[in-house]
Order: C-alpha cells, then structure tokens, then sequence
C-alpha cells in the first residue's frame, strides 16, 4: 500500500492499483446526518430519509506511522467535522479502520476511484441485474417483492394492495460487498442501512447511515483469485450432504397419507428422489395469501401420524426427510409461551412483546442478541427437529426484525436489521454442528447478509412470482445466483415452478418443465408448490411431467460427480459452483454483459430457456470447442442458435473435458 | 422588523411574529450543491439530482446598517461557505434579499418558524391538496399527469405507457409561494426548480436550486388582507368581459356548418351562450391520442370557411367567437418558417432548432427571451387573432420549455423552463393591451407561474381525466381554485365534463351534468367536447342533458350580477371569487380542512357533488344562518345531509345576504 500525498490531494495504491482519490473537488469521504423513517408492512419496507447534512471533508493531514498509516479528514481547515481512519495492511489486505469522527455524523458517503468502462458484481442476491454498474443498490434485507418491476401490472397490483411490489433492487439478501473488473474485491463492515451507488463516470460512492467499522480491499489476478480471497475473508460452505445427490429434493405437503402416495408414484414412474421436503411437518393455516404454517416448531401428530416411524422407513430407501422453521414463533402456542415466560423475545418501546405482523397471524421475535434465547432456539432445533429425525430445512425469513423493537443487547434495531439473517444462519449452524452433524443435515436459507457464507449451508433464491417475468419469474434466479457467487456465496438453488401464485398469476406445466430443466444443472434440485398448491400446476398430476421430472433427476443424478467436483471447490476456495462466463473467459468482453447464461463448473455452459413457447433460443459462446449436448454439434464460440424444445435446455460442454464421457452419457438420458 | 441576536441564535421577528429562528442545531440555511438530469418526455419530467453537499450555515455575524441588518451566514466560523442576507423593510414587506454567495453553491435550504398546527396554502394550483402541511411539493411546471395518483390503474397505464402519469403535486401551475395560518405570506423569488417540504412540526424548508434573488413576507390581521396584501404585491386580473356574463362558453369544434347547427340546436333549447370556444379554427391534425390542432396560427378556411363573416353575425346575436394558440409552431408550416428565417426559435446545443415532441409531432419554441421574437409573436396574436375578429382563446401550454436549449439571453433553460408561463401570459397580455382590448378579449391559460397574477385574464383547472376520481377528476378543481385564490390568482374555471379520455374513462353524461352545475357556480361556464369527442358523452346529443344545462346556464346569468360583483373585488382586492371557508369563518377550525366546498363570493356556499350515482350530500356549514338553495331550508351550522339530486347541486346562502332576493330567484329556475 502507498499514499500518494500532494499538496491538496492524495491517492491511495494498493497493488499498483488507484483505488482512492482524494482532492477537494472530489473527496474520499461526505459526513453528516440524516433522520430516517423505516415503515415495515409485512417484511416490505418503505423508507423516507430526511437528510440534514452532507459536508464534504476536503481536508486532510496523514501521519505515517510504523506499520499504517493515521489519515484524519476534516471538513474545514480549523475544525468542523473530522473523521480519522487507520489505513494500513493486515493480512495481506488493505483495511481502512473508522477510528474516531465527530459527534452527531451518522451518514457517510465514501467515494472510490473509478474507470468509465468499469463493471461491477456482487452486492449479495441480486435478482434485477448482475452488471450493477449504471444504478444504485440499496443494502437493506427485506422481501424481494412480487414483481419487482413498476412497469408490470403485477407489481402494481402487489404495491396497491400490500405494498409488497417490490424494485429491482429489493432482495431477501444484500450484502455491502462487490467485485471490480478492475480486479478488486470491497467490502463494507457495516450492518446499518447502505446504498450503494455505482452511476457515476469517475467514482462509486458507498452510503452507510452510520460510521462502519472499516472499509476492506483486496486485489487479485484473475476473477477466480478474487473469490478465492473474498471467501478465505468472509467463509466458505460446508460440502453439501452425499444424499443430495440421490436426486430431487420433492417440495411436497399434505400428511403422512397423502405425501407418502405421491413419492411411491413419483419413484414408480422413475422419479429419482434425495429427500421428501415438507414444510407443512408442524401443521398449516389458510390465510387470504394461500397455505400458510403454523409457526410451532415441532412436529404436528395430527397431520403427520407416524411421521417419527416413516422417517426411518423413508431412510431406509434412501430417501431422506425435510422440514421447516423460521425465527418467530406463533403468538399463544407453547414456544411462544415458553420464551415470553423465559424474557427471551424482543419488546416494543413500551415494554410489550413485540408482535410482526405476518399477514393475517402475528408472532414474537426471538431476541438473538440475548444469548439464553439464541442458545435456546439452538435446543429447539436440536430437539425438535436433529433429535426428532429431520435431515434438514427450510429455515425461512430472516428479514423482519421491525427497526422500532428493543432488543436486549441494548444496541438498535435499525442496526441490528440486516445483521438478523446472518445471524439466524448461526443459530442453525451451530445447532447442526453441535449436533455433529455439518455434513449430514441441509439447511437452506433465502435471507442472507455478511456472515452467510460461513454459517449458511445453501442459499434459495427466495419466492419468485409462477411466470416468466424477467424481475421475478425463472430468468431472474440466474442474475441471483451469479451475484451470489460473486459475493462468496458459491450454493445456490431455487424453487422449480417458482412460489407466488397471486394476482392472477398461475404456474402453468410448461414453465414447471422449463424450471425442472434448469434445475438438473444446478448444485441442488428441489420443487415448490407454491402457496396456492391446489390452484396451481402440480408435478404429481400429470403424467407427461412426471417423465420430464423423472429424465431431469436423472440427467442431475448421472451428473453428480461432475457437481460434487465443483461443490468441493467451492468448499475448498470459495469457486462458486454456478459461474458467470468471464470468470474463464476473461478477455471476451461479452462475457461480462451475460446475466441469464452461466458456467455450471469449469465445462458445462447452461443457458436456460427463460421464455415461453420457445423452441429454438440464442446462446452467446465465448470462443472454444463447444458441443451440444443434445445433438453433439460442435460450435467454436460466438452468437449462435440451437433447437431447445422442452427437454432439450441448452446446454454445452467443453470438448477438452475431462468429463467428456459423463457428459456423453448425460445426453444418452 | 426586529433581530433578536444570541449568543449563538438569533431571530426575526416580523409584526410580532417570530419568521425565521436561527440556531446551530437548526440554522437558517443549509447550502450545497447539486447535479440534477432532467428528462422531459411530452411534458412530463424525471428530475434526479445527485446531491453533492448539504452544508449547515451555522455560524452568523449581523450588521446593523441605518434602513437594514446585513447577516452573514457561515459553515465555519473562520471559513468555509458563506451567504450575505441583506434584511429589511422595503415598503412594509420584510425582504430578506440574498446578496453574495460562495461560489459553487447551487442549492439552497431555508428553514422558516413553524408550529405544530400551522396550516400552508397556495403554492400555485394544486390539485390533490389544500393545506399543504404534511408534504412536500416540487415546484416545476409540467403536465399535470393522467390519473395523478400512484395507486390508480389510470395512473400506472398512463405512467407505463406514456411516462405520464403524473403524482399529487404535478401541476401546470406551481408557484412558490403560500399562505401560513400563522398570518403571514411568504413568497421566494427564483424560477428555478424548488421543492417547499411542509412535513416537520418545527420548520418549513424551502429548498431552490439557484441562489434565489429574494425571499418575502407579509402579515395580515385576516386572510382577506393577507391575500390583498399579495395580490398588491404580485398584481391582479382585469375584470372579466361584460359578454362573458351573456352565459355558456360553448367548447365545440367541426368547423362552420357544424359549429352554428349546434349553436342553433342549443340556443332553440333555451341554453344561454355567451361565446363559441372553437379551438379548431386553425385546423385540426388526428393522432393517436385524439383530435389535434394544426398548431399555425391562422384561420383555417377549409374547416371554418366564411369564419370571417360568420364572425359579425354571431356578434349580432351577442354570441362571440374564440380560438386557440400556443406558444410552439409547427415544424415545417409558415409560422415555424418565418420564426426559424428570422431566429426566432430556440436551439438545441449543436445550434439546430430544437424540435419538441408534443406526441407524434414536432413543433419550435418561440423564444420568448428574444426580444424581436417575443414582439413578432404578440403580432401573430394582434394579427391573425385579435385582427381577425375573435374575442379571446386558449392560451395553452407553457411547461414544455426543455432544460436543454439554447436560448437568447444566455440564461440557463432550467432557470427559464418555470418563468416561460408567465413570460407567455405576458405576451397574450401585452398583444391585448396593445390592442386596446383588456376588458373585451378574454384569454384563458392552464400553465403558470409567478406573475400569472398580473398577466392572465383567467386561468382553467388544465385537462383533467373524464372521471371521478379524487386526484384527476371533477373533484380536483375544487382544491385546484382554492389553492389558486391563495396564490393570488382569483379567477378560476374548469372544462365542464372534463378532458382526457384515456384508459378506459369515458365521459359519462352524469360526470357532465355534475360538471355543469358546479361550473354555473364558478366565474365562468364553459364546456369542452375532450381528446376524443366521438367517443365520449356530447352535450349537444341528448335532449335531457341539453334542458340541465339550459337551466345551468340560466342560474349562472341570473347569478351575474353576484359574480360580477365578487369578479370587481378581485380586480381591486385580490380576493378571490371562489373562496376557502375559513375567508369568511377564521374562527372555526373545521373550515381549515375542507378541499371540496367552497364560498362563491361572500355568501354563497357551494358543495359540488363529486361521486356518482348520489341523491344526496353530507355538507359541512359554518355558524351562520344558511338557506339551502332549492329546499328553502335553514340550518344554523354543522354538518348536514341534504337531497342533492341532478340539477340541484348542493348550494347554501347566506340569510342575511343582501343578495338574498336575487338568490330566492335563482331558485326558482
């Protein structure tokens, strides 16, 4: 690291890199304050900020010091306000510590040198773009949204009714992390609300609403350099359990008779299955939004007879079963009882429990800042669910902690927010590992933050809208995974046939197929059905899907060991196991505007049909030996258009592969 | 004036009122900068501002000199950026003129006194809001949007299809100023982009993006001096036309034979006329989104052949003919040839003529800040127009002064874009005045601006959608003329049976027999056959309809002699015709929250029905002894229900009036 000083500016150079450029034109940092308003309706945020101030800090004076560098900025000459940060190398890395700053800032704006051609990755899940260059990124965990798009009427609908429509930029998990194609990674330690603004020529500026711990760069090579530090940093994932790849994980509810009758015909017809994942395990509630749970974490007898008995016998032929928790427990039922009575759930300004509003019932926080709850809720997952038989879960939500409760580590909620759902991957992870059971047990999580890569065992891309939409339908999950791997988080997966099924939106067969397809090429294969089962498309009643489901598990089952491979690497170096094209291919500039196409390792190219009616579509191939994996025809790269009926997603492996046979094996299913 | 300094405070106290509170916790004025992009798409705009720096003026220094205090406002005590304020009386107005600044500085924030139960009207027409308090509103002319109202489908499909959409603080005519309930008028002097915010219990902040010229107050005892006092300052309308009183502006187009074959219709059915409104004299072009005009400012004679002729004869009968004009030309017609021959339009930054898209048709900006083209301009009016015969027209537009031309003075478009409706006002008024026809011809604008006050014979509400929706239809002239009286502008009037048919709203006859009869309780009546007159509910095509606005028509002249009256006032006191209850009624705080009734004149009690399918009205009466028109009966206040079936439109007097036989006789029409 070095610091350029001049007379009214300086530069900071790291790995003969630029990448801060102070002057007074154009400063590093913006102090002040602003006073925000965070309105919560249902996990949907709308947040006013009324801004009181914004001073740059022109001013500066650098003291070198042993092994770092003392830099304090001031907005005037004499005095005003001033922030001080420590700028030096640890580990390797080049970390910029927030010190001390006058009293009252809680807003700062940081800018970073940048290029004009530069693009950016990252920002955790992103489901809109995976460029980010050109726009702003809000960095608050909140529902995604249904539509996620003002232009479509499906958002409209959503905003006027629930004020849940969402924006390209609403998103289960945020993350204040980004990868530059000027080969640095950035990292933000903040938990407090930030936006990231990457639309201006010369400069991307980080907003945090308080004054974060430090600001962090590394430097790398090549992208897979990148990521192989930024998860050395941050964590890295577990391998997935070996029984994952026994095939689908069926998304399935209904009781013991019902679910235990649909897997018996699913596997008669060929269906290879992993597991049987019901979230319905601890029972149900209709609401005006579909099938709802019952928020009691524990198993339900009534619906479930001899669920504890069948586990065993589903075990038995190698099928494995799922189920379901979240961090709030249901207002009345006995846990709820048992944490209200033991002080473990957060309270409201007033002193009373604090209740969300979950849409129709209303449920207690489990206050994981008090760490008799966290370990509490660790016991409930142990007992409850480990000790009960459970091979894992959804462990939904994560991103309704209300900024208005008290939370018993004294600290605020508006900062303890986006902090919620790393947080709630800990609870899981440590009761999964103190259960012993890290490469056995499968949790899988949609709301993430900093944190998520070392204590999540696999991400879901959240709950999509049953359509084609680009910003909610199956497109948007590719952009989703790819930022997630460019932000450390290589797992990825999502529901096959999507989830929301409101205003007038129904899963139709053939978009359940073309879900099902791109599934197969990715590390975990599971089903929904969504939360109106019975008004939408369902695997198990139709017997031309039942095939097409059947060939997929299959084709993801014969695929395994090429997947374990790119699983282990991820493991192992933080490769995520879905990849955007440049990662291999870096000097093909079209690679880096690719969002809806993605290596699935280092030799299959996957670019799903994301559209309906289709039966040819356009691939871009950067320049290699492709072939076909249907037809074996060989391509050597640019623009091209192949046959892809349903049955037939376009896919490509690399010729020089040493998979070569499995992939020719693979077309033979 | 008094300045109370402190230590580190001080204050402005006005007339006994407390205006301006400096402290360092909450300075006066904030000053920064910002860099604002503007996109206009047909008169709807996007403004994004990337703000740069918002920087408190903490730190002040006061002068006293013999007739004024000089203030000096810092961000630093020894540096930093500074404003001089030069403070004093200038014939009784407390101005705070804005002297010198740091450079660089292009946005401003004054904070001003609040309490927590003030009340804010005017800031030009607004149509969603009376009391302003709560909210903020930009102040930038534009097209007032299609729907207005985020929630609305109209408002999404207008938005989705056409950017125009709009929101409840577009308006044709905003103007910075208002009217506190603390008594006093406050006025800024600037023409660039403002935003007034009105949500803080302690403060108002007036936010302008230039270094304004002046900011301005005054006191009242009442409001009726408040608005005298402004109207003193800002100027006032000229009486209306004797002619006008004759009855109906009839809004009608088709050329000759058709316009007088309806006139004919009509008249035989008794309805009053005092004018024909025939905006398609000039020609008519067909698009997309309706009937067009031909936009070259001349007599058509294919459409209006022996206009010229037919002209006199109509004045023979007391029926008067008017046009319509607007500040562009069309591409390519004389008009535009002869402008761009002379320079006399505005460019764009490579020196060509900017052409404005005005919806599948492109036409030049006069500029108006060349001064030959701004008298060439008000020739074509003498020439073509008032030469020609007619008695007055729309003076449309005004908003769609495009940020980024060129313009003669060298002025920046984006200081100009809010000044260019008053400067166009202007040139209808001095063409008049020339003319030597100030009380004969009648001109009639939608867009605004300060100075509308002193320039504009009459304003109308603009086009609202043909509905019953609150933000956009019948209901929104009501708040639209309340808001313009407390601007200064007391003459008001709508498009009987609305405007813009798009999206699914057709005018129904009920939507125009509602209209009519507020209209006949307004200054002046006038009709308008909408966008697409084929498609929507004509007058002159239903005999039930006709007969309900003949007796319209009648109320309305026998109610002359009262308008008339209430016009002279606002000639000579700026007390506007169509009045907000607590005018008349300070004492009763109900009154401050009333947006759909209002007082013509001093004892008329107008409550339009504005919903469908009605038979009766809940009405709110001040204390008073109040006579229900139709009825007779008399109620002494509060709120009551009344039979408000067609043709009687809730209206109230006032039993002491001295009008009260003539209101007796109205009744009986």
């Amino acid at each position: 690291m070095k610091i350029i000083e001049e007379k009214n500016s300086f530069k900071i150079e790291y790995n003969s890199k630029i990448l801060i450029e102070h002057s007074q034109q154009s400063p590093f940092a913006f102090a002040g304050s602003g006073d925000a308003e965070y309105k919560m309706y249902r996990g949907n945020f709308e947040i006013e900020d009324y801004l009181e101030s914004r001073v740059p800090l022109k001013y500066f004076q650098i003291e070198e010091e042993a092994n770092y560098s003392l830099i304090t900025l001031k907005s005037s000459r004499e005095g005003g306000l001033s922030l001080k940060i420590k700028a030096g190398l640890v580990a390797g890395r080049l970390k910029l510590e927030f010190l001390e700053s006058s009293s009252g800032i809680n807003r700062l704006w940081l800018r970073l040198a940048a290029d004009q051609e530069e693009k950016i990755y990252g920002c955790g899940e992103q489901l809109s773009y995976f460029n980010l260059r050109g726009k702003n990124f809000p960095i608050w965990t909140s529902e995604p949204g249904v539509g996620r798009n003002k232009e479509t009427y499906t958002t409209w609908q959503a905003d006027v009714k629930d004020k849940a429509g969402g924006d390209y930029y609403t998103t289960n998990y945020p993350q204040p992390t980004f990868i530059s194609t000027k080969k640095y990674y950035c990292h933000l330690e903040s938990t407090a609300y930030q936006d990231f603004n990457f639309k201006n020529d010369d400069f991307h500026e980080l907003e945090v609403w308080n004054i974060p711990d430090y600001l962090l760069f590394e430097t790398g090579e090549s992208y897979l350099e990148l990521v192989e530090k930024l998860t050395a940093y941050l964590g890295r994932q577990p391998e997935l359990p070996e029984w994952v790849y026994n095939g689908l994980i069926l998304g399935i509810q209904g009781g013991t008779d019902f679910v235990l009758e649909q897997k018996e015909k699913l596997k008669e017809n060929g269906v290879e299955l992993s597991a049987l994942w019901c979230q319905d395990w601890q029972g149900v509630k209709h609401t005006s939004f579909g099938k709802r749970l019952s928020w009691n974490w524990e198993w339900n007898q009534e619906l479930y007879p001899e669920l504890d008995q069948k586990l065993k016998e589903l075990k038995d032929e190698d099928i494995r079963f799922m189920g379901y928790i979240n961090p709030y427990v249901l207002e009345g039922k006995s846990l709820y009882q048992e944490a209200a009575a033991n002080d473990y759930l957060a309270y409201d300004s007033e002193g009373e429990i604090y209740l969300v509003d979950f849409g129709e019932f209303y449920c207690g926080v489990v206050d994981f800042t008090n760490q008799d709850a966290f370990n509490w809720y660790k016991e409930v997952i142990k007992e409850n669910l480990i000790d009960f038989g459970l091979d894992g879960w959804m462990a939904d939500f994560g991103e309704y902690l209300p900024t208005d409760c008290v939370l018993s580590n004294g600290k605020s909620a508006e900062i303890m927010h986006n902090a919620w759902p790393a947080i709630w991957a800990q609870v899981n992870y440590e009761a999964v590992k103190e259960a012993g059971k890290l490469e056995e047990v499968l949790y899988f999580m949609r709301a993430g933050f900093t944190g998520n890569q070392k204590y999540c065992t696999l991400m879901w891309a959240g709950d999509q809208s049953v359509n084609w939409s680009l910003d909610d339908g199956l497109a948007s999950v590719i952009p989703a995974a790819l930022s997630m791997g460019m932000t450390g988080c290589g797992l990825h997966h999502s529901d096959i046939g999507g989830y929301t099924s409101l205003h007038g939106n129904i899963r139709t067969k053939e978009l359940f197929m073309r879900w099902a397809e791109m599934g197969a090429f990715t590390p975990v294969m599971r089903t929904h059905e969504g939360n109106r089962p019975s008004e939408n498309f369902q695997v198990y009643n139709d017997q031309e899907a039942i095939n097409h489901l059947a060939r997929m598990t299959k084709i993801y089952k014969k695929l395994s060991k090429y997947i374990k491979a790119a699983v282990k690497e991820n493991t192992e170096k933080g490769i995520p196991v879905q990849r955007p094209l440049f990662m291999h291919y870096e000097a093909d500039q079209k690679c880096y505007d690719l969002k809806y196409q993605y290596l699935l390792g280092r030799d299959l190219l996957v670019a799903p049909v994301y559209q309906k009616e289709k039966d040819e579509w356009e691939v871009y191939l950067p320049e290699d030996k492709w072939i076909h994996l249907w037809s074996g025809k060989e391509f050597n790269g640019g623009e091209i258009k192949v046959k892809a009926p349903l049955g037939q997603p376009p896919v490509f492996y690399r010729k020089d592969s040493e998979s070569r046979q499995l992939f020719e094996e693979v077309a033979e299913i």
